[in-house]
């Protein structure tokens, strides 16, 4: 490979389901910053489907293999070409290398290719890079996370709504956030395999699918998440990697986590991932699971990543206008004479500068009240106006407070 | 620099205050984990402090250079000597960074030497990491953050204990998590020099120190958090970076946030950054703010990286003894007669196996009385072992059920 501008960067892409074809288009659409960032344009190459393409043809006409077909066979097989080949490999594919790890890398070590595999893991959380490059030098003493969409989804719509495990995976799979035939994910055996990836690479051990024991959340009733409540728990699917004297234990298992765990506030299909080490205390990353733009977003970050040289130093910047009046929530403190009117007096000046009000809370203190208001996203200098209006009520008897608010973004 | 295993990978030192020293310690620690992982072994080739070395010797026989002296002069003629010379630099200044990242960024593209700076903004949160190559090519919308330790410190203080602002200061100062002169931590001027280093990279956009616009948390008031609390707030300094049409806002202000925002539940000294963007929806990045020891280990995942030659593969894994039989705290559910004397004989058979009980919740449901208690970490088999001889007492209604607690392990 060169890295002549004029020559672009060929990815054959296996498999194009709902990742395969996600990913085409997330590389289409953002090859032209790619091509800014690293100097030459990643261009797909050829595509093997179900139905059409030549393998040998691709990879002879690419740089970088994505695999995305999933399962082990024929995926082994042309992932080790493809690397004893010298091509980088990128792949989403937790059996292959949790069953196959040691060939595939050692077939890596032996051509010089890089073999890249963070949507194989926990969805877009960069856990593989972390473990990998940030930690590369870190003595890890645990690694445990939140490495199940699905089950997550299922335990955090039972503990808000006291459902059923029945009753929520059939909820979960109405929405899309778990298969028809939803096995290996509630039976723990999907989180194994990337516990074993995972373990491999921060423990630089040797595990197999098949040595790590699992249990999943099939038995897991609402009586058990409602009383845990009571005792301050909340129930996660929890795969865990951790050193145990001069062994490695490597589990998955369903367990309670006090409210203040940083893995006990990931709800719905989101996965997380928290590595523990003397040095470090423990970093934790979150984000959401295997969704299909979010895989191929994570794969796109490993296609980039094999075409960076290793200088690591960021394009020319240019300059962008800064802007300093931005829409944003707001909370508003004021205390007011406790007089009929006096609400809506400051509602309608918030009105007519368009600003409009959330939630209020009022109370009394003697002759006064306290008004606090949060405030629906608005332009900051209208909801400054209207504030500048409001302290100059005379029934107003403190300057008002304002500070912003930052709403729920996602779940 | 060549590869051979025989020559060291030399380590210039600037600066030996608490960071430098706790860095000399890890690499020394770490430098054979490092030769294993990379290929070369690290090595200090020199340090200058206040009263001794000699800078033109140390780059002289450096291949990288490690820059904590802090400060603009003399830090930043000496990392442009460095990179001008092609020595890599990994530095932790975030004035040097958030004021001449422009200057600094040219001399590193001019002689291709890498420049690493992840222990400039978050501790060691790898937030430079993950936008820098995770999402080289994504399309970044907005990053928001926690990302100064001290005043999360003092605002999770004034959360908890309802202690005014001076009192929750003179708190964290006498506890070591501010400063005498805490000014560029209160301010908000440690998080606006943070977010423009930030800002720079996520948007590829010239973002100067002094363009940014900060507010602190020297008025906050224990009135506007205990109100905020009743409307389901918590309130952070939180550091914003994000697009407005053509232009970028980027701006640090306290704020409060919704219980389900994931930098909520970011608390104490700990740092956090989330990044969204369409195709990932959002990544949170959490861990402990800058310390002594957190620092040294970000500036050391930066050398080990610029030492990494570009394929990513890790080294050959050994076998390491799966051990199954681990310690861990348990819950256990169990349905008894509700008889005097039930609770003590449960509790005697845990005694008798060495497991010890935190905490008991006790239910009348008609003749029969639930049991949900949770245990002290203890040996699996140890509990399973009690668990057995308790589902074999005559008083007992159903079968036990067991699932596994994780404490909290930090804050």
């Amino acid at each position: 490979m060169t890295a002549s501008p004029a020559r672009p960067f060929r990815v054959g892409l296996l498999g194009h389901g709902t990742v395969g074809a996600a990913f085409r288009e997330l590389l289409e659409e953002r090859a032209d910053a790619v091509a800014a960032e690293v100097g030459q344009r990643p261009e797909v190459a050829g595509v093997l489907t179900r139905s059409g393409g030549d393998f040998a043809e691709i990879l002879e006409r690419s740089d970088l293999i994505v695999e995305l077909i999933g399962g082990t066979d024929p995926a082994l097989g042309y992932a080790l070409q493809a690397l004893r080949g010298g091509r980088h490999l990128v792949t989403a594919n937790k059996q292959l290398l949790s069953r196959h790890g040691e060939e595939l890398f050692e077939a890596a070590r032996a051509s010089g290719a890089q073999l890249r595999y963070e949507a194989a893991v926990a969805g877009v959380v960069p856990a593989i890079r972390v473990i990998g490059e940030t930690l590369a030098a870190a003595h890890i003493e645990r690694v445990h996370g939140i490495v199940n969409g699905t089950t997550n989804f299922i335990l955090t719509a039972m503990e808000r709504t006291g459902a059923s495990y029945e009753d929520a995976l059939r909820d979960a799979q109405a929405l899309g956030y778990a298969e028809a035939d939803p096995t290996e994910d509630v039976t723990g055996k999907d989180a194994a395999a990337k516990m074993a990836i995972l373990a491999r690479l921060a423990f630089g051990a040797l595990v197999h699918l098949d040595e790590v024991p699992y249990e999943g959340i099939e038995t897991i009733t609402a009586d058990d998440i409602a009383y845990a409540k009571e005792l301050g728990l909340s129930l996660k699917l929890i795969g865990s990697a951790e050193r145990r004297g001069d062994g490695l234990a490597v589990q998955v298992y369903p367990a309670f986590l006090y409210a203040g765990h940083p893995l006990a506030a990931v709800n719905g299909s989101f996965n997380a991932v928290t590595i523990e080490s003397p040095a470090i205390t423990e970093i934790t990353l979150s984000g959401p699971g295997a969704g299909g733009s979010q895989t191929a977003s994570a794969v796109l970050g490993d296609v980039v990543s094999a075409m960076i040289p290793p200088a690591f130093n960021p394009a020319p910047a240019e300059r962008l206008p800064l802007v300093t009046d931005v829409e944003s929530a707001f909370y508003l403190h004021v205390e007011v004479a406790d007089h009929p009117g006096v609400l809506a007096q400051v509602a309608e000046i918030l009105g007519l500068q368009g600003v409009s009000i959330e939630s209020v809370v009022q109370k009394g203190i003697g002759e006064d009240a306290r008004l606090a208001m949060v405030m629906h996203p608005v332009l900051e200098s209208r909801f400054r106006a209207a504030v500048d209006l409001i302290g100059r009520l005379d029934f107003v008897r403190s300057t008002p407070r304002v500070i912003r608010v930052i709403a729920e973004v996602f779940e």
